[in-house]
């Protein structure tokens, strides 16, 4: 590569930063919570046709996910819920790349926690506020500006490059997943999810389940007559709390060492009782299990269906009335490549030409749509992006506007590493 | 009194039995969830004329519930949800008496854990079967039918009674205190709750309560960055239940003395969280707690709060985040007699008159209508009837029709004992 690359792609991003905040602020102003993409989709196939991009608009077809559906959720389907894939042919023989990032969100919560308006793209102190800020529309709008830079400093990448903003991430990533059986395969793919700019080659899995805990209902007046299947809960979920401790001992990936919770077990909701005044016969708790990379999503669920037996055969009501523990959509397995890959490798040069230091190389706790890229996708991915992802679901999600610009330079550079230039 | 009134009473119960299942199921028949108690208490009131009693029928007037709120439920008030009661004058100098029976049942709940029809009323190996069976379409039938089981052995009563049909027990017992402040009072009060036959001169109180238990949300992959309502809640769960066992070993109250539970602390619902890939920012449990006779329910209440904000305090989260107790609507303060209470010895007499054994004399860890007689009213109140509270709430619901006969032939010698014979 030249050298004058980076300072060129800099001098890009410094010039399109007006356009590239409001491009974000647009996005983040139309809600697309999970089944509802459709708006910001054809906001982003907008936006691609305005950047030049050759674009593919569909929705994906429910029949071709449904083999998949332990990983994804189908659920009643995609209409109005379009994949959007911008593409920039290469004019040489480099290396193609996937840009990809997902346009769906989480809802916006209460408003009431929040300090911004949740849909309103406010910025202050150099940070962009609102649902989908770090996750992931500033992502995507980093990929097509990274690629818009690289042109406006007149270099054209050697091989295909696919912007792609796909659907459905939050709930198990059938629009990546709809991307790659739909042909879209290249040499690398890149996730701009925020990883708050380190480069991340391995992802941890997660499931989801459902834990039913039987009791007996009788009157509070003798609650001693019942089993409150609350405290049966309560025992259940220590349990469960040690188990993520003795796996925690046990995992060696180097990428994880060090790591406060490397495979988190979560209990997200509890709902037990009908009525103050019974002892509580049921309680159903939903939560979710990390998975570290090498680790087999069948292997653990036997794993933690074993130890929620071990707890019930030592305990005399749930020895006779043992809980049941039943999967949710929405499986994420771990997936990870090697952290000498190509793909890494080159995007550390990319991140050590643009900011002159070194990258933090990390694997991460959450699942993601890098293993549809890997697994199903057979291509090597790297996470890669500006926004720290403790603030992706929370109140006050922002994306720092100066780590965003950051993330484009560093992704132009490497797109011009990666593909070569023509 | 003479010696061949039990006979004669007990012969009347013998006649009557087809009529006394028949109101019964009757009655069974007509759901009256309270809140939707007019179609029973129109049966009520045919049955009491039927039964040439002299009859009054009204709505308790919301107005003069409201200072009393904070103990029953007034909710969106009495609208076809009248008293009945109906007065047998008396034609001597005895003492009057009240018979009491709440005609508002809980819900049916889940039919398929039913093995009868929740308001079929169907009788098989002596039982009866339905919701409200023994809570307490049983008594009501019973008080009835004592007053007319004496008069079919053509005794009548010295004294004014009062059979009683009233609404709203289970949310707190509006329709009783309507009768106490409509002027209702009498030198004595008989409650026909289903004791299993025991003589119940002491109940205990309850209270209400929600628990908001504070958590910090994050995303279920960096779970250790937030805090878990559900973790929380456990331990001041825990803490309760300790709680609980020292109050147990501090009452003296002879009547409970070798209960299990005397005061027990109920979680009665729980549910925390909305997604299962969050940790859950908030948990809301709601809970009853029992007192026993001689506690003070604002007392107790100070003590609870006082505990949990103990528990709050040792804990690095929680002391700066306190839970928060609050107060549910339907407070019942204990309430009892004294043993000795000619109302008591009484009762006993009757028993042992149609028994020929002695009576059993316990005190009862719920709260019910009691507390109106004894504490708003001023008089002395026994509670005393068929069938068995651990199943008034529960599915398959039933009343021994053995045991209904007697709680009527012994309640009939009762009156004729109290009252007196004109």
């Amino acid at each position: 590569m030249e050298s004058h690359v980076p300072q060129a792609v800099a001098e890009s991003v410094r010039t399109l930063q007006p356009d590239i905040v409001d491009a974000l602020q647009q996005l983040v102003r139309i809600p697309s919570q999970t089944g509802f993409e459709g708006q910001a989709q054809d906001a982003m196939a907008s936006l691609m046709r305005r950047h030049g991009l050759e674009v593919d608009v569909w929705e994906p077809d429910p029949a071709v996910l449904e083999p998949h559906s332990e990983s994804i959720t189908v659920g009643s389907g995609f209409a109005n819920r379009p994949n959007v894939v911008g593409a920039c042919r290469g004019r040489g023989n480099g290396r193609s790349l996937i840009l990809n990032g997902h346009i769906d969100t989480v809802a916006v919560g209460d408003p009431t926690a929040w300090n911004f308006s949740g849909l309103g793209g406010e910025t202050a102190d150099g940070r962009l506020y609102g649902r989908g800020a770090c996750d992931m529309k500033g992502g995507l709008v980093a990929n097509l500006f990274a690629l818009r830079a690289l042109r406006h400093a007149g270099l054209t990448p050697a091989a295909d490059v696919f912007v792609q903003s796909t659907i459905a991430e939050e709930d198990g990533g059938a629009g990546a997943l709809a991307a790659v059986l739909r042909g879209y395969v290249a040499d690398g793919a890149l996730i701009s999810e925020p990883t708050n700019l380190a480069i991340v080659p391995a992802q941890g899995g997660s499931l989801m389940f459902r834990l039913q805990v039987p009791g007996l209902s009788a009157h509070a007046c003798v609650r001693d007559d019942g089993v409150s299947a609350v405290e049966k809960f309560a025992y259940i979920h220590r349990g469960l709390l040690d188990f993520e401790a003795r796996r925690n001992a046990d995992i060696t990936h180097p990428l994880y060492a060090g790591m406060r919770n490397k495979v988190p077990i979560n209990i997200g909701t509890v709902n037990a009782g009908s009525w103050p005044s019974s002892v509580p016969e049921l309680l159903v708790a939903e939560g979710r299990a990390g998975l570290v990379p090498g680790e087999d999503l069948t292997t653990f669920k036997a794993e933690l269906a074993a130890e929620v037996a071990a707890l019930a055969a030592a305990d005399d009501w749930l020895r006779n009335h043992p809980p049941l523990v039943t999967w949710l959509d929405g499986q994420f397995a771990p997936a990870g490549i090697s952290v000498d890959s190509p793909l890494v490798t080159v995007l550390t040069t990319a991140w050590m030409m643009t900011t002159s230091s070194h990258p933090r190389i990390e694997a991460v706790t959450y699942g993601a749509d890098m293993r549809h890229f890997v697994i199903t996708g057979g291509m090597p991915c790297v996470m890669f992006g500006a926004g720290d992802v403790r603030l992706a679901h929370a109140p006050n999600e922002l994306i720092p506007l100066g780590d965003l610009f950051t993330a484009i330079t560093t992704t132009a550079v490497f797109i011009a590493e990666w593909c070569g230039l023509a």
